[in-house]
């Protein structure tokens, strides 16, 4: 971090310092010091004297700046922070999925979500990201593979190359965890592994490019020479709601669906219901982390700063769309329960975010309230359609991510609001915002959209299918029946997550009530002196 | 995402990719192959390529920037990524309130932090903002309903508009998140919902207008024509001591009092004492994620990057003063009790925040020590009034945001060090720094800080009173003796938050200690796999 | 925070305004009405009009940047968000540290990770920063004591001095709370206070000056006139490998040497092994939240936004290393105990990002995955070497730590690729990128690290060798057996942090099994209302 300062620049810093009375004082005796001597002594201290400074990096003083040399890096800023806090939804997912299942799957969870992350980076950085936002045709991208022969800064918007590639990787791994939600506490780890290296390593990037990559078949859809029926409009998908969470949704729709539910598990018109969670603190904090992330996900997805106006609207669509969506879920689910109930609002507040992704940059705040309050009802319509449906996913990924995806994907056909803002703004590179049915713009965007979202949903389940059927084949999808009664944590990790709680291995509402009271100070303390050898 | 290229913008892309030897071999051959032909096929692809080039915005390259061009961008990402870490405070609160409750209230204590914010989010929309900041009189607000007019940027600094009302969204619903705090464990659902419809739509945006709008009679104090006998001076908020702490502490105590103290609570002069926490690793992580949160909420309330020391200084007194209040506060206690307290410990540094709040801007580090060790010690006092006037605050709620946020304020009259940073520098805007009663300044700010105070606190504490009253009036404040007995979780959300952990319904220091000794893991796993068909 | 506008800027605001329809309706009416009257009220009225605006800093419409203007306030915006991250790893810790204890010394860690922080910020306001980053002479600074004197902005890079004092000061407390991890479970808090103080006031801020001080004697090392025989290369931590982690673990190292093991450890060569954690979400979950936090600590270290490939770069490394490492630690445990191990896998990334810590800056994605899947072999290697040694670190304090923290270090002279990012671009400051050992650099970068890594560790481990055995003779390190077997949490803080749960003293893997099925819920009920009058 040491860097050598030239002649000019220490003279500037002198300067500075001579101003400062406190250098005065002490500094300038020190320098006067120093500088005692003949010339041939004031040569020898110039040499050691750059490492003096200090670290940091050393830029001319007010130099006059091209618009680059801002530019650049205060969108490398943007999407840096924006990407850490995707990153940071990983804290959120494995803190949800922990949450909502059953303590006795929880290091499994935990395990999933970890490695999962670990796996994509390497596959993201191998071939992934090569994959997805490559040159190649419209089907798939053959360059960039281990990131050779990139370039320094990210196309047009002037971001570090390896800033967006960071931002890609944080998409990638949110896919590739998404897709264990439906899959908790019967999935063998072999299998997880397995499956996760075909999620990050080929699904996600592959399909993803048809969508994102920069020749992909979707979103060159409207132009000629496109092998689809032309439209005359391409799809749009601003932050994901098909490539990030229809694409994983539906992985995990095919993994439930291949795996079967796990034992033990009754469904409604069985005369059973969802198992319990274990942990609703730990699942509602982990659900506003993700909430929290969201705001990376969403307003990173401009990629630049330089759309100031952009960023404001799609945070702020972002929060409303969430709101509403838990609020709907909410009321929805009070009305037949007569229970304020916690994990529907939590999925509730998800489903809206998730179906706001799609459209953030392009409706009116009032079209993500209309549009997100539709997503909380969609997600309780879905975990009750796949109850019917006798499917069991624990956490309700498919209805979140699957279900709300392409909700949000086909809304922007709706609510797409024909302008850019509230002011009417016109959007930094001039091009024509879009406009939905409900807002007088015909069914074009609809259409484009209805296109895109059913390719990419029925490709991913396609192949999903495939891959999950595969390893089933291979026998290390599911665990063996003693290896899950026993638990996934014991059986597959050798400790459970909470070794000294005493678990009921039955959760009920209400769980268990000691009938014992609890022993005053002095007979505890005793007793924990006597067991001491033991521990 | 996609976006069109001119031909000028095509060529210099071109250039830069001839540059780059990867893209030579690979892509140059490419575009060889492609630029085979006639005229007419070239134009043909001419029509294909905009889309080509993949997502991202699209600027000239190397723009000569005007100032506005940049000045914007950045300070609306800064506003933004502080709006973003209030929001996360929202975790930080969930989680400390969680935490601090007994695991029977907790789910309820989820939800209410949850749809507190959902509430919040489409209320700040409709009218909370149009109340507290648009222009109006210096009362209320009344233009900007539904966002409706409101200009592209926030006034002068140049903000995203949407990004200034996400920010502010973010503070009313800490405000609003803060007043569940006094009323856990007893407040029926419905309760809650009305009376945080009132603070979110009405007292928070109402009142706050007094001191943050345009036009509010609070932040006119000391100017001609105000309706207050003048006192030369008007009155601040930096980031929100008073307009969102006391407020919000204020709506608790009131919410405290009309609800009366839970079931079996008893006080120390009637010989029992606070009820026990039932998780304290969630509730001091949750205490350290406010902490991080606040780093949003101080230093994002400059609204403005190009205010770059008076951020560093902000962030710099936010950290000393907490530092300071957790120390005090844990040798306070430690005095009396010869325990170190984690309770009063993490209630310190959180009282050294809520009073750093108001005066962060205009105060020295060592003032901001000082404050903020004198908050550390309010907070333990003021839990002892409140436990001496027998209300029943769960989780200190009112002495850490009530009380403190009344000190902080006035604080800033004791403490205003007459100059901006330690090096004496001058505002950018040219103002005149505060002086305070100790820094020679006089009672000229001490005066304006306790009017304002004291108008803000009273107003609020009326009116709360007369919503909390009349809510109970209604009959859905407080839940059932019966409900309350069975525990909120299950009364009003039908499920416990830990339905496998067996639980000890009687909180004692020491907890419960199992008489039978762990099973061997073998053991364990028959009897799991026995147990299974009824899990 | 009200501001004056001038005239011009009054002007300029109405013409804004003007071309508002939503003003237009509303607000030139009110205008039209303020404007009514003679020019002495319209004198009146711009009197009152400043403050009528609303708060939010004010500058020029449009001005012409000179760059710094523009810079500095950027670089701060990055420093300080960057801050932010690596105090947020604060609740990083917390979680991990107290996940991976047992339940009954649970808030004696919260208390230590919680009150560490405290003293931090008051000692390195006080002589810590004085002592690290202030000029001095090689061994250590002697200015700034108090931040008396300081310069408005930190050195050449323009960051708000302030907010470098922040990013340190979290720099600081990292270190601070690493020690504590291996002193778990039998350390009175007053002992725990006393060598808090020693650490951040002394030990991390003088040895740390040695490195990162402007005049340090390793960061001169290469230079003549260093009293060291000149290797002709500086010693290099980018980002405290060493000045962080190797002290930090180091420190640890020498407190469980000072203790001894807590009461009851068996080792594995003794028939015994590591006691169980209590809680793998809470600590999974922190440590997800380190490795979000430490996208602050790896890329912030450019200090400067303007380098924004390099922070790019970092940032990819970073995570490519976790990645890598967390890998190889999975793989490496499940071939010897052929379980998924989640507690080595969390310490397996955490020992990829303390390895890339140091050399982030100077190598390739490659070079990263290679020495990153290292650390994560040295993590288990190291966690066998201590058991094999019967030293009880309870979290794994000192492999991830002090030994990757060495290995990171070291992998500087093995792995620096010799050129700058991807494309071979050249450093801001035109200054010669690093060449290591395997890039054909030869062996002068490795053996400066080698020479810096062992001074640092030497140094540390001598000097907490002799604090802590002082602090051991003045009978403060370590609690009473009575006390230690009571459990930490209620003989120093007299609290358990879970009251209500049903705990078993001896964790074993599968935990308690209750033997009793749950209750229906009426009889749940029941039960509580009649326990109710105790609790």
């Amino acid at each position: 971090m040491k860097k050598r300062l030239s002649l000019t620049q220490r003279i500037f810093r002198l300067q500075v310092r001579l101003r400062d009375p406190e250098w005065r004082r002490y500094g300038a005796l020190l320098l006067a010091g120093k500088m005692v001597g003949v010339g041939l002594l004031l040569l020898g201290i110039a040499a050691v004297f750059p490492d003096l400074l200090g670290f940091g990096k050393v830029f001319a003083a007010d130099p006059d700046l091209k618009g680059n040399d801002i530019i650049n890096p205060l969108n490398t800023v943007w999407t840096l922070v924006a990407a850490f806090l995707v990153f940071g939804m990983q804290v959120g997912f494995t803190m949800l999925e922990a949450g909502f299942c059953r303590s006795r799957e929880t290091v499994n969870v935990l395990m999933e979500c970890i490695v999962d992350t670990c796996l994509c980076g390497i596959l993201f950085f191998a071939f992934g990201f090569a994959f997805m936002f490559s040159h190649g045709n419209g089907f798939i991208g053959y360059h960039w593979f281990f990131l050779q022969g990139v370039p320094a800064t990210y196309e047009t918007s002037g971001v570090a190359f390896l800033a967006f590639w960071l931002f890609q990787f944080a998409f990638a791994d949110t896919c590739s965890t998404i897709t264990s939600g439906a899959m908790i506490g019967r999935t063998g780890f072999v299998g997880d592994l397995l499956y996760s290296f075909a999620v990050s390593g080929f699904i996600y990037p592959i399909i993803g490019h048809w969508a994102w990559g920069p020749d992909g078949f979707l979103v060159t859809m409207g132009t000629a020479g496109n092998f689809l029926p032309s439209l005359g409009m391409n799809f749009h998908d601003f932050a994901g709601s098909t490539v990030v969470h229809t694409i994983g949704g539906f992985i995990a729709l095919a993994g439930a669906i291949a795996l079967g539910p796990r034992l033990g598990r009754k469904f409604k018109r069985d005369g059973g219901g969802p198992m319990m969670p274990h942990d609703l603190t730990i699942a509602a904090a982990g659900g506003l982390l993700l909430w929290f992330g969201w705001y990376g996900f969403n307003p990173g997805s401009t990629l630049s700063a330089m759309d100031f106006e952009g960023i404001g609207r799609v945070a702020t669509n972002t929060t409303l769309a969430a709101c509403a969506a838990g609020l709907t879920a909410l009321l929805y689910t009070y009305m037949s329960s007569k229970k304020w109930d916690v994990s529907f609002t939590v999925n509730g507040f998800l489903a809206g975010l998730v179906a706001i992704t799609c459209p953030c940059y392009w409706v009116s705040p009032v079209g993500a309230i209309l549009l997100g309050g539709i997503a909380g009802v969609i997600v309780v319509l879905g975990v009750e359609a796949l109850e019917w449906l006798r499917i069991d996913d624990p956490i309700g990924a498919v209805p979140v991510h699957g279900f709300c995806g392409i909700w949000g994907t086909l809304s922007l056909g709706l609510f797409a609001s024909g302008q850019y803002g509230l002011t009417g703004a016109i959007a930094p590179d001039n091009t024509a915002p879009l406009t939905g049915l409900l807002y007088g713009g015909g069914l074009a965007v609809l259409k484009a959209q209805m296109v895109g979202s059913l390719i990419v949903t029925v490709s991913t389940f396609a192949v999903a299918m495939a891959v999950m059927y595969a390893i089933k084949a291979a026998g290390v999808l599911r665990v063996s029946a003693e290896g899950e009664a026993y638990g996934l944590d014991l059986h597959e990790h050798g400790i459970s997550a909470y070794p000294e709680y005493v678990i009921s291995s039955m959760g009920r509402p209400g769980g268990m009530i000691a009938k014992e009271p609890a022993k005053p100070i002095t007979e505890a303390a005793t007793q924990f002196s006597v067991m001491e050898p033991l521990s």
